[in-house]
């Protein structure tokens, strides 16, 4: 029988272990991440259920099915340093959770299988997805090697010191094999589902981002001297960037930010030469993403026009959406229904190592819990306790249909002949595309 | 005779002297500096008109007239760092060249007297005024004491070292004594003169200014995960300051600079927790100028509650405007008729030394001559000759005029006695007015 309270145990256990008056403490390849994973480990001794490290430092648990067809349940122990105390591993001690379940009612008809990601996070070398884009090969080891910390620590010695070899990593995109559908658990990380009063969500995917600098340059002038009229104002036509974001989000239905701005020489007595704002814009849709940019674009232009000055665009970062299964949509949006008798589906904002895996081509579906006040990677991250047993419960149902589906569905296909919903069309390398999630 | 082209290779030769291919090197109480003052110590020889510095490292050149009662003609001859050619030196050269003329032509009825203000820029130290302010009594020893470049040596060391006692400058207000009227010229520093096609004009007195902080405080979050409905964005509310700075600068016919926007956290990733903009609003009226600072303030609330964010105000700095003398400035703009056939009044944006003696109550006047592209404190600093030679002549005629108005109204008359038109009821301490023109 499924223990959900058990999970909300575990996880406070865990918390205890790991954590301080901080918040979280499992930074990955850290001591802390290491007492998080023996945790696992013990846990998974206790059932019996074996497990090894990949090459990239992913931990696989294996509850050995009539086939070797396989189902994956996914999460990741890592913390960011003062983190929350369910980002991750509630994912993972979920999944625990379900394997105890599936073990206890005997062989299953397909291997299952749980993962914790490596370094899910990035919080000590600025980039994430680490194991899990080893794993969808999307991951490029001359990049990593130059990585250091803020010590100035390289990350190929930060793994080493943990026994994993950076030059070893692309090898565990071996793992892929028999692999036939991939779920993951996670908080919302946003308000949505608080805000809808709604327990559970199902994932549609994980929206595309297009992350770029616009610089407008203008000309310094003296602020007591210079008449307003002949201005070129770069601050100016900044701004009104700060109002126009709102209105391409809403023609689009998508989400836009300005989250940084700067000024040159950025004194109180000139008038602003040069302003560079930063902007992060994000949808579902690449359609929708392509014209919003192109519409903040536009803008940018005619703003500076209106003011005399130049404009400039950097390219920072972007990443195409990469959609779910629509089969695993609809299994997740059932076992939603039949647990908290209401559904909601919506795109995941941040990326998660779910998206690395969809796009290997592996059928993927993620199962959000409400966040209260949306709030995550801080020591206020929580959710309510109901609706962590929700979670877990949700994820036990999802599994025994997706068990279902993949008999029906994938028993015996190799993972290239997969239905490749969950492999869009990326214009971005992997080496880029988790600099920042 | 007159002669303005003997200022203008006067001027050629003290670049040559004191300046070099980054433009001029006349910084305050540096080599260079007592370079360019014994440059003008020279010429005074030359004329047999004697000199003597005062307690505040103010030089002062005085022709003896057959009254004590003074005209005073007022410049500095040091610099900013990689500075222009005539900001402050043109001043003093013309005022030399006035006195030349004056001496040709036998005893004058009143004193004039020629001063080289120690420090103007205050490009070193910081604080801007140092010897006027002395002058005027507008300066505090103890805060004077406490300043030190950016390599770490006080300003009472760099003092000592040309033989200036701090602790003496306050004696400096000693030398108001007799003075009935001050006259200065300088360059416009700002396009409005360029923008009308005019080579001078009448200065009608320095703008009042309101310098303050605005900061909007609103949360951080997620750019993915939060829907653009339930931001607090920080930067939206200060995005719409960056246009209504404009409206408000129209309705009083002021000026309004935004010079600096910060923003926190400034990721890419995260919605604006909280934005800093400085405000820097000018006016000679002090009613339109305080309607301005209220003008702001209402706005920045209307934003903030627009958009469910906070707003707070921080005082950087502020001055009431200072008017120069009704008489004087009509005196003025007769000279700049008879010398380019048209006239034009306009307050001055900068604050100098003419402030300062207005502040005490002396009978001041300002005249402007033409800035190529408004552009100074850069060595592309630059007024066309024919330009320079006009103020010259203009300066001439203006202080002729000047004396025969001292003969009329102030003759005999104490400091005490004069016109209190330059001595605006300012809110300000001397020592907190001049951190930055």
């Amino acid at each position: 029988m499924l223990s959900p309270s058990r999970t909300v145990e575990e996880l406070k256990a865990l918390r205890e272990l790991t954590g301080d008056a901080n918040g979280a403490q499992r930074v990955a390849f850290t001591e802390k991440w290491l007492a998080a994973r023996a945790f696992l480990k013990d846990k998974l001794d206790a059932l019996g259920i074996p497990y090894e490290m990949d090459p990239a430092g992913n931990l696989w648990a294996t509850l050995k099915g009539k086939s070797d067809t396989t189902l994956v349940i996914g999460g990741h122990l890592d913390s960011v340093p003062n983190g929350g105390w369910l980002d991750g591993c509630l994912n993972v001690l979920a999944g625990l959770e379900v394997l105890r379940d599936i073990q206890s009612r005997g062989t299953p008809d397909i291997t299952l299988k749980l993962v914790d990601w490596a370094d899910e996070e990035g919080a000590r070398f600025g980039r994430s997805l680490y194991g899990s884009s080893a794993f969808s090969g999307y991951f490029d080891v001359e990049t990593m090697r130059k990585l250091k910390d803020r010590d100035g620590v390289p990350l190929e010695d930060a793994l080493q010191n943990v026994g994993i070899t950076l030059s070893d990593a692309p090898k565990a995109k071996e793992g892929q094999q028999n692999i036939a559908a991939y779920l993951e658990l996670h908080i919302e990380q946003g308000p949505v589902l608080e805000g809808m009063g709604l327990p559970l969500g199902a994932v549609l995917g994980t929206v595309g981002v297009e992350r770029h600098t616009i610089t407008f340059k203008g000309q310094a002038a003296h602020s007591g001297s210079t008449p307003m009229n002949v201005r070129k104002d770069a601050f100016l036509a900044a701004g009104k960037m700060s109002q126009e974001i709102y209105e391409i989000a809403a023609r689009h239905n998508g989400v836009c930010t300005i989250g940084s701005c700067t000024t040159k020489p950025g004194i109180v007595t000139s008038v602003v030469e040069e302003c560079t704002i930063t902007l992060d814009q994000r949808h579902l849709d690449a359609e929708h993403l392509a014209a919003m940019w192109q519409e903040a674009q536009d803008a940018a232009r005619r703003f500076a026009e209106e003011g005399n000055v130049e404009v400039e665009f950097g390219y920072l970062w972007n990443i195409e959406p990469i959609l779910f299964h629509p089969d695993l949509i609809d299994a997740c949006a059932q076992a939603i229904q039949e647990t908290a008798g209401v559904v909601h589906r919506l795109p995941s904002g941040p990326l998660h190592d779910a998206a690395e895996v969809a796009r290997a081509g592996i059928p993927t579906v993620m199962l959000f819990v409400q966040s209260l006040r949306g709030i995550s990677h801080n020591k206020i991250e929580d959710t309510l306790e109901e609706h962590i047993e929700m979670s877990v419960t949700a994820l036990g149902k999802l599994t025994d249909q997706v068990i279902g589906w993949v008999l029906n569905h994938a028993e015996g296909r190799g993972p290239s002949d997969q239905c490749d919903a969950g492999r869009p069309a990326s214009t971005t390398s992997g080496q880029d595309r988790a600099e920042s999630l």
